[in-house]
């Protein structure tokens, strides 16, 4: 049985998940695949300790030791950050040797100049575990699209931010309290930034739209906006329209170009989107042929997204003792075009929330800004008995187009009695 | 680029959305894939019509043709049956061919058999589109088991018998007259039998606890019963339970074998399985660390099947162009260990519904059946202003294992004042 020695850069949750399923599975592996994976160096800046370091394997605490190690066949990035880890994955193509990677922000950031040198090395670069942590989304687009034309890629993308959502939605708490509560069972980052602002979906969104589509995109063209201003209020409000708030990532092709958004939905209880709940992540796949797809799973954590990690290697590896190990043709990245993108064209309904210091007439003249620009309103409800300095109301409006909602939420924002500037989400 | 002609035998709607898809995509296969799929023939025992036959490809009536033909680099079997489909298969092989199907009749009955002989030639069978349409669950399932050690398959897997328990959820109507209306949909067929008593999902269940879990398992060995007898009472009493009868398959490893079985089921509305209506399917895997992960979609249908078997003529045409066609590794095939099942060893909550010709003492009679074997009764009801001949009853039992709660039906089902056998369902 031919063998196939791993290189582990970075020592974290993934990259010891990665080595305990490469442990704890080898015969398996190895019945199924006909491969055997030995992991035979771990590399982390800070040293390993000798207890952890993994039976039969040696430590280096520079990744570069690590590339011009000769008992290192394939190596595995999980440093995370995208400078160091951009060099390591150019150092080792270069050195000839084929990498996994599970860092999205590397992807969205670096995957053309990635993608490129690996296919003039004819060398695979595995990135499933950089979605959607085990859900194999990557091969299920990357075969999609040989036959069938995508129309939409939408979902549920960042695990944490639908933790922090469940959780006010079940404890009927604030975003602040979740947060912490996210942060204490491990699932939230001492810098919360990433999952809430949006910014770690809208990354993951990206890749999913140039292997869906085709083409280059910048991850800062895409729209974001996370779930920091979603407040209880707001889930409360959603409760009462039978709905509730979901951190919602959507792609679709339409007439005028590529709509692409990271934003707050509000989502019908009885849609699937609201059946994901936790740290979990579903995905939707709409193409011509096979209609609507959803891939349901957990989407973060050391055990999905190694267990993504491992599902590359092995690809890679029976290549690799087979002899033919070579580029994966990733047409998304390799495609020089511009994805073109565009405002949501269609109309859509519309949910905002204001929070406003309470004085005479503010319904009357948010209302006017609202009829002036002929949209319809759907419901409206003020919350009684609050604060005189801090009045949340609530307007759900029927289909628009969103430079008319913005123009109109930007008329609001302008008037003096708003205490914060109102919060938009899309109703599905 | 390389060509690869495509024979297709039986034109029925699989064989016809295969051709429609080749050809409308043609340009996108091509760029993405790298290979051009060309359908050089088809075949149908009663002929093609001049004006059906694709441009620029002839046909034939008889399948010897199509294998021996020259113009023909891989067969795709939409025939059905499985008599003429098995030998098609292994003169195919023989011949030298790769082979793509849609049978998983086929694939149930002889897929030992099949996939021996392809191995032995070293060529491919794809068989995506048997299971799930369009849901790439084989090849899902193919990688997940390479890394990850799969515990459990579960779903949905007859998007017909779907349909019928939604149209009668919806519309409060009989069995019969969803039947009638899927009829005329062209949904069912005019023997409905394969999809109501379970039997295309207990081919399906076969293929897919055989991928999981690796070894054989004689299709005749799982416990099935279809959906024939629920009726609209019982649509209502899920109703006022919360929940709604959904047709599932399952196959989980338990500390005795494999449980193994496919019947209706009670499930929560509030439950994922709930969610899927109308003709789509669902598959649930749970594995040791990729955990629970769903996969939906539409389960049947000429464009999504006819997806499938173009995304496994892909799979197939690139390797045949690049010059390393080889079996796939399917060990669930190829492994002749036999597949341990038994019973259900765990207790779970069950539904029952009776249909008596009411006279006194009925209900003492049948609470002291369930009291003697120590079930506790979870809810009872009997339904008000029903005809003396034909009162239906319902109790939902508190969880007992599958061996006690069956013999309590038998003793029920003894009594004369029963009009038929009790209906039971296993609660989520």
């Amino acid at each position: 049985m031919n063998q196939v020695r791993v290189g582990i850069a970075g020592f974290g949750t993934v990259g010891r998940a990665t080595v305990e399923i490469i442990s704890t599975h080898r015969e398996l592996i190895a019945q199924r695949s006909g491969v055997r994976l030995e992991v035979s160096v771990v590399c982390r800046r800070s040293g390993v300790r000798k207890e952890d370091t993994p039976p039969g394997s040696r430590s280096v605490s520079d990744w570069r030791q690590l590339v011009a190690a000769n008992d290192v066949d394939v190596i595995v990035e999980t440093m995370g950050g995208t400078r160091e880890a951009r060099e390591l994955l150019l150092a080792s193509l270069k050195q000839g040797k084929p990498v996994v990677t599970a860092n999205k922000n590397l992807l969205a950031e670096h995957g053309d100049e990635l993608l490129a040198l690996a296919a003039s090395h004819n060398l695979p670069i595995g990135f499933e575990a950089s979605v959607a942590g085990g859900i194999p989304i990557l091969r299920v687009i990357h075969e999609s699209t040989a036959g069938d034309r995508l129309r939409a890629v939408q979902g549920i993308l960042n695990g944490t931010a639908n933790y922090i959502l469940t959780q006010m939605e079940r404890l009927g708490i604030e975003l602040d309290q979740a947060l912490a509560e996210a942060q204490k069972a491990g699932y939230a980052e001492a810098d919360p930034s990433f999952d809430i602002d949006g910014l770690d979906a809208r990354d993951k969104l990206c890749i999913l739209a140039r292997m869906a589509f085709g083409g280059r995109l910048n991850v800062s063209r895409i729209p974001t906006c996370g779930i920091r201003h979603v407040r209880a209020v707001d889930i409360h409000s959603a409760n009462r329209l039978d709905s509730t708030i979901r951190l919602v990532g959507l792609a679709e092709q339409t007439d005028k170009g590529l709509e692409v958004s990271v934003r707050p939905w509000l989502v019908s209880r009885r849609s699937m989107l609201a059946k994901v709940e936790g740290v979990n992540n579903a995905i939707f796949l709409v193409g011509d042929k096979l209609g609507t797809q959803m891939f349901y799973g957990r989407g973060a954590g050391g055990d999905a997204t190694g267990a993504a990690v491992v599902s590359d290697l092995i690809e890679i590896a029976r290549d690799l003792s087979a002899g033919r190990l070579r580029a994966k043709k990733v047409s998304g990245f390799l495609d020089p075009s511009e994805l073109e993108i565009c405002e949501n064209p269609r109309p859509v309904s519309w949910y905002l929330r204001l929070t406003v210091k309470d004085q005479k007439g503010i319904v009357a003249r948010v209302a006017q800004v609202i009829a002036n620009r002929d949209i319809n309103i759907d419901s409206l409800e003020q919350e009684p008995h609050l604060p005189k300095d801090r009045v949340s109301f609530v307007i759900t409006v029927e289909p628009v187009s969103e430079p008319v909602i913005r123009d109109a939420v930007e008329a609001i924002n302008a008037f003096d009695f708003m205490v914060e500037p109102v919060l938009v989400l899309r109703i599905e």
